[in-house]
């Protein structure tokens, strides 16, 4: 038997004497994570299998039917990556960059900053087209940058959930076919909530999470990759710089062959074949339908209150609304309040949006007339509570 | 509202019918995953919450104290990283390595392999030294190559799950300080079930995993480095070539800047926090007993049955046992029938031992008498049937 060794230090506390896990329930109407739907927090807490049993196999091949038909796209390599969302988000630099390869990214918001990092860690020659933070690229400017830029990939956010724009993609993948460049899209708050026509739009690479409009808890990257982009891995002349998120490798395990790879995080995919079927079940155009009919009801109900929205109606993004924070409110105490004594959640603006702006996103089990009825109230009710002196 | 445009062919097998997401249940006595503490599976059903609340940041403050008392380290950056094992195997190599240093790799099975691959992909120089699987390398050897090569890492597997050797770490930690090296530790099949005193025995770096010793499902790597291995980190001279892996910038989440890095993973938190909790209830020195008294238990039951265990009792690991394939048995055919008619797994060998020993894992919840009787029971009755003529 072992000796006593233990460094008594380590538990002034009396750690054996915590209670039992717990947290407090949240309507979360914040940027993300947003709630999960019940039926997902059921599967998300089945037993464990193993990653090479027969009936994990299985619920594979149904995970990948069902996110082919979430992201509209036929992509044999279509999976979730087993990360968060940054993480489908390095691996579609990692994978497809090579050193000293031009990369376009057109920045609009914090998550443009993020791909700049990253590409800028493997080595990309990086090339930035810019829009302040609330506004759009047009189709004119974006094909002007390709055409003379000439990049191998071109990358951007179809929702920018720091901003609560919605990009327009429309003739972005032909531009991209015709200039020999990838076409990268991160749909991390779209996915599963929004028109999102991968095979149609002739997007290459997309990413997205799961804890927005699939309707799971965040630890799962939904990740789709066409021919072309295959065609691009396979040609690379130097190893992916990067084990984890190398999609040569992954492709082994969640292709025919189930070579495994790395340990599968089995329960979060158990909750993301639920989140899935979900959205099969009520299908995906009466899912869009449901995000735009619940946004222009909060639109609607903000401006009617007074409110400012800070993103033009053209290219508003329904998942998440960015309010201006009127100059008389106290906003992180009218957030704080709303979380502690109503438990809900919204958020504050991110990066230079800081302080200006509260963020509310409607999305997945979320996007309900129930919740933003509850959320207009509360402003109608408390927000006057705030006004600073 | 949108019109309809979605591809046919992607439905073709009406997901919209699918049924609720289920898999059956299991006894995971295989290399691992194992089963989730019924606890565990509570605390990861929570409904989640914002990764920024502060609910959300008080039970991350417990997770790191837990940790703390579980690897028994009292250093400051101790964290669950957001991937499974594989992923906190990763970042201590991409963080701890720039182009060209030199690391030397104790290999003696699958892992060790592993660490050689992601090294390469970092540019380090990768010198290996290698043992036959089943063997451990004594302490001479160790100090020997560490005197001779003299590199900027050591790096060496705890407990091989590929074969089922327990590496004894003693004094390796003194000779890395000596000659100016980091002391990097895969504890993967360790944490949380076998002795491991991360600061008495001097190891710089070590990561593990959720799924085995912790008692939780898949999907967290925990992560600790010490002083030692900080300064390192801080003194590297190019930006570390990983941004989802970064400890520079998970240190500002994780330290007391709570810095935006990535949405967590807050659900597997939630069972992180109750599987470490149930630890420091139990007491680590009363759960490494248990792993001992459990193993022995097995150990002697399988030679009471005329099987011949792999690895000699000397360096025999108690959270993994290889055993031999009888010569007369068809071993996928026994493996198989154990899964499919009494729903318990066990596991084959990896790599070079396929098909010749099988892997029994006790780990964490699993490790208790009546698993060891059950699948006993079952190697008497059951065995015999698999014969080959």
């Amino acid at each position: 038997m072992t000796e006593a060794k233990l460094i008594s230090s380590l538990n002034e506390e009396n750690l054996s004497l915590l209670s039992k896990t717990y947290v407090p329930s949240r309507l979360l109407l914040g940027p993300g994570p947003s709630n999960a739907h019940p039926e997902v927090l059921k599967a998300l807490s089945l037993n464990p299998i193993g990653h090479l049993d027969e009936a994990y196999i299985s619920l594979m091949s149904d995970v990948q039917k069902l996110l082919r038909y979430t992201w509209q796209c036929s992509n044999r390599m279509t999976l979730p990556m087993s990360g968060t969302g940054s993480a489908a988000m390095e691996a579609s630099i990692a994978n497809f960059i090579e050193k000293g390869e031009r990369i376009l990214i057109a920045k609009k918001g914090y998550f443009g900053n993020r791909l700049v990092d990253m590409s800028s860690r493997y080595k990309a020659q990086v090339s930035v087209i810019e829009k302040s933070w609330g506004q759009a690229f047009s189709f004119e400017e974006i094909k002007y940058e390709i055409e003379t830029k000439k990049p191998s990939i071109f990358a951007i956010v179809h929702a920018e959930t720091s901003t609560g724009v919605l990009q327009p993609l429309d003739g972005i993948g032909e531009i991209c076919r015709k200039n020999n460049c990838l076409f990268l899209v991160d749909a991390v708050t779209s996915l599963g909530a929004l028109e999102l026509l991968i095979d149609e739009w002739k997007i290459d690479i997309a990413y997205s999470c799961s804890q927005k409009g699939l309707s799971c808890p965040p630890g799962l990257s939904p990740f789709t990759m066409n021919k072309r982009a295959e065609e691009k891995l396979v040609s690379r002349k130097t190893k992916v710089p990067n084990w984890y998120l190398d999609l040569s490798l992954l492709n082994q395990y969640w292709g025919s062959d189930r070579v495994y790879h790395h340990t599968a995080p089995v329960n979060m995919n158990f909750a993301m074949r639920e989140g899935l079927r979900l959205i099969a079940n009520e299908g995906l155009e009466n899912i869009w339908n449901r995000h735009i009919t619940n946004a222009n009801k909060l639109w609607d109900g903000l401006e009617n209150l007074g409110m400012e929205l800070h993103v033009s109606k053209d290219f508003r993004l329904p998942t998440l609304t960015t309010v201006k924070i009127p100059p008389a409110i106290d906003g992180d105490a009218f957030r704080n309040h709303l979380l502690r004594k109503y438990g809900i959640e919204i958020g504050n603006g991110l990066g230079e949006l800081s302080g200006k702006v509260w963020r509310i996103g409607l999305m997945g089990f979320n996007s309900s007339e129930d919740n933003v009825n509850r959320l207009l109230n509360l402003f109608d009710t408390e927000l006057g509570k705030f006004t600073v002196f």
